[in-house]
């Protein structure tokens, strides 16, 4: 049985959609059992509207509610009884395998390192989101965890995220590229001159060079480090030219009565490949390298991406991704 | 008269468009006269195409051609008869106002500095390209040029963005945002954390403060200042990710007879639509800061913004950009 804490208060569609999306990942077949932290009378409200095995669900009650807006590390020092501390604690205790929050991004990167910790050797955990391409799918590592980041991180980066796109998404030895402003190997800003070599020699990962942020769309690479400045402006930049063009479309489509005809007939193509590059159908981002998972979907998130992001923890537990990071990070100190 | 040397020989199509384009520009009703630099047989042999006034043309010989993928420095030391050197060095002599150039962005931004010079006290020259937004234009700066900038530099990037939004591309008081991770004053990297207050503090400017890269393709800010590592990526993403884009529409409309014959009833409108977000409408890039104007134009640039990027010139000097810059930089280090 996998164990996985879910924030019912986190994000823009608490509580409906995470005690949606929980109860929906319990009846998906998988062995998992799900720890609702947040207000009891809240959930337990919520839960009313379903039928659903009540040996599956575990109500944590929790007082508070961290806001995206507070200042994180005082919110987590402050604020004990908040859903993202609560749930962090059933991780570092061990009771939950994975906590699952579509809450303040800052409050739970700095929860996660400061409640469930590090594994050893890990030295800063990052952020990687995954990003729908003309291929697939790709992870983008980090996102958001770790500005000025040193390339002994990305390294690590590199590595964490290639277990995760093999074992978890189901890549087979995952095609790693450096986010870089050109592909010829002296292109580059301090940082990536130093991590392009150490890269190319790690021989852990499938390096195949630097990936600019043009060729990401298209797949180009499965695995694409970079530091967390580069990667949220990547990430950022990748939904708001997604969100504004299908403004635009849908605009288009209203011009005239020519045009609205045409909506209809285009309609369910349509609707298709626009779901293709919707970020939310896939998941939320892991950080990686804690002792315990810990999920960060987006802030809109859907039943339907929390509930993608509690049954991957299932196979984040079968395949032991936190052994094999730690085998590969601890064989490179050594 | 508006003189402006035009690089025949750089570019995806090259020699075709960048002919086209000047002949194009010299008709435009602007008194311009184009300079146009590379091998001068190949030029004729465009040029025969076209009626012409023949005062406003001048054919300036270059033998060689730097490519794309050579190492800047070098090829601009080494290859002293190319198309990128010579039309470089008309501007240096003062011959012309300006030199517009669809080929290699290294050896542009290596040769504008080293060939051209910057204005006094102008620390880094950086790359300034538009973008289409949901409102209009906004220009990037800096997007390629200055990789590890310093935030003293992003103070001057912001100011000369500033000056050729308002006095080029007409957008009086222009918004100017950092490119930042988050919007609250606290977020940001070192060199994000250091420079916001400057730019707050910096009188010349109409500072809005921080501007995620979500924000960016819906216009929130008129002048968007970033170091070039990340607006490169910033850059990159956006054209990536719409051409992806565009790619799965196309092939959307193709799936069926129905979405064929939606495609035709909506094309007019789509083109429209589709057109807005091609950046290449719009201009080339400025090299802002240095002793006469370099433009640097998309690599497979037609016709049509190597024409629009010539006609940006006159603006350039009727507007005094360069005297408005060294003022208001040599104010501030006064």
């Amino acid at each position: 049985m996998v164990n996985v804490a879910v924030d019912v208060m986190g994000g823009d569609n608490a509580p409906v959609e995470p005690v949606k999306g929980a109860v929906n990942a319990i009846s998906s077949g998988n062995d998992i059992k799900v720890y609702l932290v947040g207000k009891k009378d809240i959930i337990e409200n919520e839960l009313n509207k379903y039928s659903y095995d009540k040996d599956r669900v575990q109500v944590v009650d929790a007082s508070e509610v961290i806001e995206t807006g507070e200042p994180p590390v005082m919110a987590i020092r402050k604020k004990k009884d908040s859903s993202i501390v609560k749930g962090l604690n059933l991780v570092k205790e061990g009771v939950c395998d994975a906590f699952v929050s579509a809450g303040s991004s800052g409050a739970i990167l700095v929860g996660g390192q400061v409640i469930v910790g590090r594994i050893k050797g890990v030295e800063r955990p990052p952020l990687a989101p995954i990003f729908p391409t003309d291929n697939g799918i790709s992870l983008l590592i980090d996102c958001g965890a770790n500005v000025d980041a040193r390339a002994s991180h990305l390294v690590q980066f590199a590595k964490m995220g290639s277990i995760y796109m093999e074992h978890v998404l189901g890549v087979k030895n995952p095609k790693v590229g450096i986010l870089n402003i050109g592909t010829e190997e002296e292109k580059g800003n301090m940082l990536v001159k130093e991590a392009y070599p150490l890269l190319k020699n790690c021989p852990d990962i499938n390096f195949i060079g630097s990936v600019e942020a043009r060729e990401i769309p298209k797949g180009s690479a499965d695995v694409v480090v970079c530091e967390a400045f580069a990667g949220n402006v990547a990430l950022k930049m990748y939904e708001g030219v997604g969100s504004t063009m299908i403004g635009a479309l849908k605009e288009t489509f209203t011009t005239s009565a020519l045009t609205k005809l045409a909506y209809l007939l285009v309609k369910p193509a349509l609707k298709k490949t626009l779901k293709r590059f919707d970020a939310t159908e896939y998941g939320g981002a892991p950080l990686l390298g804690l002792k315990g998972l810990v999920v960060k979907t987006h802030g809109n998130a859907t039943h339907k991406e929390i509930s993608t992001s509690i049954i991957q923890c299932v196979t984040f537990k079968e395949q032991e991704i936190n052994k094999k990071i730690n085998e590969t990070i601890n064989m490179l100190d050594n």
